[in-house]
């Protein structure tokens, strides 16, 4: 998929970020920021001087790149670098998105299982919430990701439970495109309840991380997953999500990288609806209440513009400009005489009279003892 | 209730202010400028000059303001002029407040019934929506109200079916102050099944209204009240509200005098949300979930702070650090050896031992075949 014949990346600083890859944790900003302003190559090798309170040089002494690279590509994983024409340009984004005690920073590289390139994300958008989503999350996340699949914009989750499965699941159903980034490596199933989901995403679209072939999930890992679901895409949408909801990690990745923040906003009385809430309430996002809504956001400029919603039409539109006028100002309740309405609307009685004559004839307003008034419901 | 002793308000303004607001409908921009530019009676006297395509002059000429003034205050009704000590000077905000057409202005006056006076308005909040309640609806407005009362808040609405009248009511049971601000006199009642309301308000509390006593309700009546909720309070309150639902038209007000605007979001999929949501979407309101966040918006700085929602605490919050960290790097799913648990959250070996062992204590963390996995549902 990716363009070896072009590749400006040697072969040296490949197997240097390899190496990284599989010894460094992820979300290491001091590494990050390291490989930025020396390169990978210098590095690895300057991190191979043993440090107190780090083991990270023995576990760089230990990572034997090639084999890496050839065990993983012997199960159908590559390794995406920087400079590669599949690397993600958004993913460097994260250079400058650290979190508290300097977590963060963009990866060494990416591990990737499936057939489609990461070229593909440049318009993608992020689908995430509540591992525990109630049925209007599920049913929201369903109408949202068949908008964004039917407009062929690839949807990108973390392939958990709950919002995320319904995410990918309800995007394939559409015919679209989506990629689920794990914390754990591409070759693992990670919730094992959604085994047959991420075998067929690995096997038919792309599965990413940063976390090299046989990683174990961990909660750093999760976290720092999270950043990359948000600076792979154009914006993270936030279905559901409690209080304390890792999604709102992932929210808050995304707006410090300059994405767009949407959020679905639900009752307040809801659980899972309260973290959502909070965040608008916060002024940290936009409601989003309609997949267009979505795309409006993320495409360029005049790409999806919206049509504002105006609510139904009503028999009222249809009428004249005179009929409107006299309308106005027929009683709701007791009855008006035709001159008392004709002196408030400024129409001349007779044709005050004609327009009454016809709003009746519509079901407008009626003519009872004392004047005229308007029907009920009207 | 006001202090006429010290009234700085003349007989003849007075009387020309009855005039004009019994022969001028409510909303007229044009006179409510001129009386601000040139005084009450001077407009009265020029308004009394016939003019092509207004009944103005006419109508002014039928009006006997003593006699109105007299009959009123046989009804228990009085009339609140600007100078009055209880006039409330949040009106006073609508001269500079014109919709299109020039619709809008300070009234020349206010018709009141009920023994409260409007001075109490001074810290109030508006609490609208739509006529066509959702249980969801109720149920917020009552919570709300129900904190605004026993925060001794006053609630104003409009009297009308669905949420207002939940909020009057809900605020009476809480032995709250609440005031109607009708679109007729304050004399009538409108709508019918809430007789009993606007009765006890009138009785026990406060009616208000610019339409002289005897006035029936109009469409334009309508939108000219709404004007007045939003200049009576230091903000309002969309609880649920269809997409062209009047109580927009309340919120317009209320952004345009710069009043809080605020909106309990609701879910995307109720039809008396999407007026809320859709405000929302536009940034034009503040998310509120709680009374206790009505308060903070609109109370003086530092009055009402609020404690940030935080979620629940967990289990998790109690360890040690050491235990936090430890537990941070075991696996979700396959287990690890201590070893490479001790190696990646940089504890030593025998220190991460024992925070497992008593992380296993706790049911954090379980050791089977092959090491250390978290418990589930951690």
């Amino acid at each position: 998929v990716s363009a070896p014949s072009t590749d400006p990346v040697t072969e040296a600083e490949r197997l240097a970020r390899v190496a990284l890859s599989c010894a460094v944790e992820p979300g290491d900003g001091t590494t990050s920021s390291l490989i930025r302003q020396i390169g990978a190559v210098a590095t690895f090798r300057q991190s191979l001087v043993p440090k107190p309170d780090s083991g990270l040089a023995q576990r760089l002494d230990e990572v034997e790149p090639e084999r890496q690279l050839e065990q993983a590509a012997r199960c159908g994983i590559r390794f995406v670098v920087p400079g590669d024409a599949e690397w993600p340009p958004g993913v460097d984004d994260l250079d400058h998105a650290l979190a508290d005690g300097g977590f963060g920073g963009t990866p060494p590289g990416l591990w990737v299982k499936g057939p489609r390139s990461l070229t593909e994300l440049a318009t993608s958008v992020a689908v995430v919430g509540s591992r525990t989503a109630s049925v209007y999350g599920v049913e929201m996340t369903r109408a949202l990701c068949g908008h964004l699949a039917s407009a062929r914009v690839p949807v990108v989750s973390g392939g958990a439970r709950g919002i995320d499965f319904e995410a990918h699941d309800a995007t394939l159903r559409a015919d679209g495109v989506t990629v689920a980034v794990l914390a754990c490596g591409v070759d693992r199933v990670y919730p094992a309840q959604n085994r047959d989901l991420l075998r067929h995403l690995a096997a038919e679209f792309v599965v990413v991380s940063e976390q090299p072939p046989g990683s174990a999930p961990t909660r750093p890992r999760f976290l720092a997953r999270n950043r990359l679901i948000a600076a792979l895409t154009r914006g993270t949408v936030l279905v559901e999500a409690a209080l304390r909801s890792g999604a709102l990690n992932t929210a808050g990745w995304a707006e410090q990288l300059s994405r767009q923040v949407m959020c679905v906003p639900g009752p307040v009385t809801s659980y899972t609806s309260k973290g959502v809430n909070n965040w608008l309430r916060q002024g940290r996002g936009t409601v989003v209440t309609h997949g267009s809504e979505v795309l409006e956001l993320v495409g360029e400029s005049g790409e999806h513009l919206v049509v504002e919603p105006r609510g139904e039409v009503r028999p009222r539109d249809s009428l004249t400009r005179t009929e409107q006028q006299v309308l106005e100002w027929v009683p709701v309740s007791s009855p008006a005489a035709v001159d008392s309405i004709a002196r408030l609307c400024l129409v001349h009685i007779r044709e005050t009279e004609g327009a009454l004559r016809r709003l009746e004839g519509k079901g407008f307003v009626r003519l009872g003892d004392g004047g005229w008034r308007l029907a009920p419901d009207v």
